[in-house]
């Protein structure tokens, strides 16, 4: 349970001691639900259920909420309410010390729509991939990060704080495995264009921990240090947590989320479910990590938004700890 | 791909030798779904069904197939038909070389049907703790040993191989967390009764990585090394996987799992799901980690089966690879 009277370590950002055992002490959870979660949820929420989950996910202890997305409407149909969410929640850090909520921006347009709604952090999501890059950005690898440098100068100019997301980072469903050089090389590019923290993406979810090691080793080799990244891993194969425990091995002590594993349907082909915050909380409590996040709080919220999405929570800890919605 | 031909090493029952990263180059999977998966199925399925679903597991390659039970039949409905079953099923390790096909037996009246029907491996299946073993056996820790104690003896007399089980070896849900020097301490009287390997079972899915390598290291201490054991994980939490690799990394090279997580509805509460197989060969072919199992083939046996039961798999791999039944 989260004393919300003053701030813990977690909430003053310190950087995490490393135990022992060669485990970080705490994690920052980046909890990415009501971004990369709902972008991908096929049934429209309104504005009032997604603040009030943001809410709920800041009662429940987590201090990095990914809010929502200022890419064009056209693209993204479920946080087309952006610019009306942003302002309803963005008071939130004043009641929870130490909440960040940061929203991502595609481009100069979408930075200065967060720019005018008093945002203090954001995220660019790069591609590791050609392929990719140029499905999703419409834009070579080159051309993208092009695209982000005056993004992110002019963010860091303005006082905020830059998360860098690269995604396809073990395999890319058109080019197969990926090179880890390729990976440290763009990633590497987006924390020279000054991104803090830079979040390593397994977009299909076909990674494994030796690969996992393999890349953060690389990024070692190449002069980043794991304090620099975070990991954000899908689990369609089943493979997240496994490999989210690799990284803490590694180092890592930021790792992606989505409260109830929102963000894939579980029943389709096509699920590409993001880790469920609860799952990793319920690993990390076990393995004495501190997260500040109250378990079963969190899972009610999970269950509480199954139900307005009107699906089970993918979640195994939500169904285990509050049964199916 | 398997080649039916000759004996691989995995069939041969080699000794699992360790990578220079601490993991087994090989690690062999005992497959659970067709006694632990379905006993806790509702549907009830043809013996026809379960005859083939035996053996299309040989034929994807697994070379450990725990095949039926032969507890009483008002105990476990979907398991009745145990003395027809084993008969229809006793010829594959003709056709498949180094085929093995387990049987539970819950005392000497089951060894004594086992026995009649020619079966070469048995399994015993125990409790860490005073009130599973009261509710599930109904007797103590100590009165199931004595229950026990015969039937291994005159199990390995005859040249059976006999496997134990044990549950709740990292949590029960009367007593909460249990005690390592407790579950070693019931795990080494089974293996000195003649158990030529130990299944660790986490009967509620509770445990964490870390639960998993402190009594891994408490079995060590006491002169147990991890080639006597194996490790049986439910996925109730999500955690089945993480503690896998834990279990590699201290040198444990069989590992339990059912084949499309076969074992726990996964919209229900009381889920209890099995580790799927899939998720699990997934990871070791990633790690690089030699198996023996054709992948695509087990998969489609899982969805194959998912369509007998009427319901999808629960396991995110099956999922990913060959959809929703």
């Amino acid at each position: 349970m989260t004393d919300h009277t003053e701030p813990t370590v977690l909430e003053l950002g310190l950087p995490m001691p490393v135990r022992s055992d060669g485990l970080p002490a705490r994690v920052r959870i980046h909890e990415v639900g009501p971004r990369d979660g709902l972008q991908n949820e096929s049934v429209a929420l309104p504005i009032e259920v997604k603040a009030e989950f943001i809410g709920r996910l800041a009662q429940a202890g987590l201090r990095t909420v990914e809010a929502t997305s200022f890419v064009h409407p056209k693209w993204v149909p479920q946080l087309a309410d952006a610019e009306e969410l942003f302002p309803r929640v963005a008071e939130l850090p004043r009641q929870y010390p130490g909440l960040r909520l940061p929203v991502l921006v595609p481009n100069e347009r979408g930075l200065d729509r967060a720019l005018a709604l008093g945002a203090t952090d954001i995220a660019v999501f790069g591609s590791a991939t050609e392929t990719f890059a140029s499905r999703n950005l419409n834009r070579t690898v080159a051309e993208s990060l092009e695209m982000f440098a005056p993004v992110v100068h002019r963010a860091t100019e303005s006082g905020l704080t830059v998360r860098g997301y690269l995604s396809m980072c073990f395999g890319d469903p058109w080019e197969g495995p990926v090179a880890a050089e390729q990976v440290v090389a763009v990633g590497k590019a987006l924390l020279d264009l000054g991104c803090a923290e830079l979040s390593l993406g397994d977009t299909i979810g076909t990674g494994t921990p030796g690969q996992v090691e393999a890349l953060l080793g690389a990024f070692a080799a190449a002069g980043v240090g794991p304090e620099r990244l975070a990991v954000h891993f899908h689990d369609t194969y089943g493979q997240a947590l496994a490999n989210t425990l690799a990284a803490l091995r590694c180092g890592v002590s930021v790792v992606d989320a989505s409260a109830g594993g929102l963000g894939g349907c579980p029943y389709a082909k096509s699920a590409t479910g993001n880790l469920a915050t609860e799952d990793l909380v319920w690993m990390l409590h076990g393995l004495g990590i501190e997260t500040g996040v109250d378990l079963p709080s969190l899972a009610a919220t999970s269950q509480w938004l199954a139900g307005h999405l009107g699906r089970p929570s993918p979640s195994r800890a939500v169904r285990a700890l509050v049964g199916p919605s």
